[in-house]
């Protein structure tokens, strides 16, 4: 049996990258310097490494940043001062939370604080309607226009074909979905969204030209629940505990990589797939809201 | 053969009036009247009945209402400065703004300059976001709403059930899926959202529980393209050419009903199902508006 294609997301996140430093620097010959202010609240050590890795890329590509660290006892109307702040400083293009963010926050109404249009990562309500109206004035969510782009650069044709999405969340799932359905290039596709209440989830997986995996239920996804040469996007996330491992867990998708890599088509890596591309779209974001803010003030 | 259980949408509305009208009673005990201003721009005859149909249901309802009408060839500065009067207004609590806007308007600034606490046809990107979230701080757009109270009243449950939607526009098919997708009572559903890049469309309708035609397709949907029981609500409205009709047309639905009405469950005639739905959500919305306004300020 054949082995599935593997979609690595390094090189297409490096095309975009290379995109968006272009870009960067058109603006900076204008005098205008793209910028990103990163907040982390508390010292959740992923999240430690998550933000440095984005500020080491924004600078790469010339892209400013600050971050800005919160103690996890801060009340919640300091966050919400900052975000007044931060929105009404010119020099400012991008704000990023980063998520998680501690549980006696108020994720909803901080999100709601977050000017719309800084909101590089995509989550402000009015976002998400322009995203589901179909209206490209806002900001599309990273994880789902990563995939989108993925799939572009791999010549994955959504036009007419079967997708169906696995996981109903607001961060990958519903985004995707509203995406995923307009008309349009990179889109167009027919969506289906399964999820807990679905009745026959196999029903539906194996009749999918492409099938994006967003439950975080490990290994969930087994070869026998697609069809031949499928195209399978692996995004879930989950934590096995693994004493073999020196951090005493591993993290797997929610794919079960070795039956589906001998009936899919092409499948992407988990990590290594949508990961890279995730960040990739946050700069991307980032530079359109500077191109934004600098050549119309509409 | 037996004939599908024909879904009317009078009594259904009629019980969300009857609901409606208690809660203005309450209202109107605490000395607040929830009042709708309805604006018309021309002089489309279509229009011109619509919206008297509307004022007439709010005044049954106790519900205060005032039409605006500007001229067709008013500058939509105009309309915007209305727009920023009425929603400083304390005294309104909801604004519709009446389809078809002249040509030269631009419809999505429009739309955007709606105040949203006051949008109660829920077309604002920000309603619409909040629906794609789940967030139920927002407004349900009236015609996916009122889909979802008929089959609600009819005891349809969703739960689980592969709903088929044709038609992918921003007033019905989006919003509705968005809606259908979502967790919760009265949602919960396997959506899927067929439009004209999908493949094969009777693979999907004949896999279908409920299939929701939003089509605008002249008797699209045949018998043999659903599944036995199924149900069906039709919502696409065109008008054809028929010189036996005093008017020179008539409107006929998606459904091609002699041949559907042998094979579906249940099936909602048009006119007459989601119709009378619309006006309830929107009049329901309007008291939405008017209790939040009151009894919180957030």
């Amino acid at each position: 049996m054949s082995q599935a294609l593997l979609l690595e997301g390094r090189p297409a996140a490096d095309a975009i990258h290379r995109k968006t430093a272009e870009r960067v620097k058109r603006l900076r010959e204008r005098g205008i310097v793209p910028k990103i202010v990163f907040i982390r609240v508390g010292e959740d050590p992923a999240s430690i490494v998550y933000v440095r890795m984005k500020e080491r890329k924004a600078e790469e590509l010339g892209i400013g940043s600050d971050t800005v660290v919160l103690s996890d006892t801060a009340p919640q109307e300091e966050l919400l001062s900052l975000l007044k702040v931060l929105g009404k400083d010119p020099m400012v293009h991008g704000i990023l939370i980063q998520a998680p963010l501690p549980s006696d926050m108020d994720a909803i109404q901080i999100v709601r604080a977050l000017p719309p249009e800084k909101d590089v990562d995509g989550f402000h309500p009015i976002n998400m309607g322009k995203l589901l109206l179909g209206d490209p004035s806002g900001f599309r969510p990273c994880t789902p226009a990563g995939i989108i782009e993925l799939l572009s650069f791999y010549q994955v044709d959504t036009c007419g074909a079967d997708v169906v999405i696995l996981g109903r969340g607001n961060i990958v799932g519903k985004p995707l979905a509203a995406l995923l359905m307009q008309k349009g290039p990179k889109a167009n596709a027919t969506v289906t969204v399964v999820h807990s209440s679905s009745r026959d989830i196999p029903e539906h997986t194996r009749r999918a030209d492409i099938v994006v995996c967003a439950l975080g239920k490990p290994a969930f996804l087994r070869g026998d629940m697609i069809k031949p040469g499928a195209v399978v996007v692996d995004v879930g996330v989950s934590r096995v505990i693994d004493p073999t491992n020196p951090r005493g867990y591993r993290l797997i998708g929610d794919v079960d990589v070795e039956s589906v890599s001998q009936v899919a088509g092409k499948l992407t890596p988990n990590p290594g797939g949508v990961g890279p591309m995730t960040i990739a779209m946050l700069l991307a974001n980032t530079v359109d809201a500077a191109e934004r803010l600098t050549f119309n003030a509409s």
